[in-house]
């Protein structure tokens, strides 16, 4: 129980991997949706626009987490409850161009013909992490735990 | 707007793809790990041991979430919010077995060494959806939407 990500499972937040982010309706019950996500040692990096669901849902309660999954191991898995520290307007395009760019190859946007709410102002939300926790078997292997 | 799965992504609920489950902390605190999951038809059906922690969030809170995400095509995911209406010990073996199967082509639960806790009685969540949300540009592709 740390607030602290294992250096061995801290690179599945370097690599191209979809995170779950989970946020809470104004009804209590989870909203979950796909994100692409970074991390600069201190926060986890996501990016989206005001229109979406999840920031209204973040602006109101800012408890989130997030969760990957090892798309060559399913059994490790990282899994960071955390605290929307800050969202800004800030380097949001930048941020957006570069997980683009890690997730998809590309520099535009998505990589797909983008919807019209794509043209919302990017922002970036940054999730200090409170609580992370992982599969104990996996945690001293490099990869597989079979 | 929905509580209806498009016949178009339920594939996604057929294939072994790890899923997101979401509860809640007694905090408020949303908690995710991942999890095999089936749909028979009318519930999303998942399988775990009274002694985890998301056991315990559910019976206190029995409002979940699922998501999946198309490891073929990031942008075609299925978000179910759903309600856990019956939680049995009844074919919980049978159906970890069923899940096993599908997830690591194996009969033996998790195709790893189990830990102690594993020896746990199984148990089958049975999670009614309520609300289910996905990619509105995936929803009449097959697949790529790029």
């Amino acid at each position: 129980m740390s607030d602290h990500i294992p250096e061995e499972l801290r690179g599945l937040l370097d690599r191209p991997i979809i995170a779950a982010l989970a946020t809470i309706m104004p009804d209590g019950h989870p909203q979950v949706t796909p994100v692409w996500c970074s991390y600069d040692g201190t926060h986890v990096i996501i990016n989206t626009t005001a229109d979406r669901l999840k920031h209204r849902n973040i602006v109101a309660r800012p408890r989130v987490t997030l969760m990957v999954v090892d798309p060559d191991d399913q059994f490790r898995y990282l899994e960071i409850r955390g605290a929307v520290e800050e969202i800004t307007a800030e380097g949001g395009g930048e941020s957006m161009d570069e997980l683009s760019l890690l997730y998809t190859g590309q520099h535009k946007r998505y990589g797909i013909e983008a919807p019209p709410r794509e043209e919302s102002e990017r922002l970036v939300y940054k999730i200090k992490p409170v609580r992370v926790s992982f599969n104990p078997l996996t945690r001293n292997t490099g990869g597989k735990t079979r």
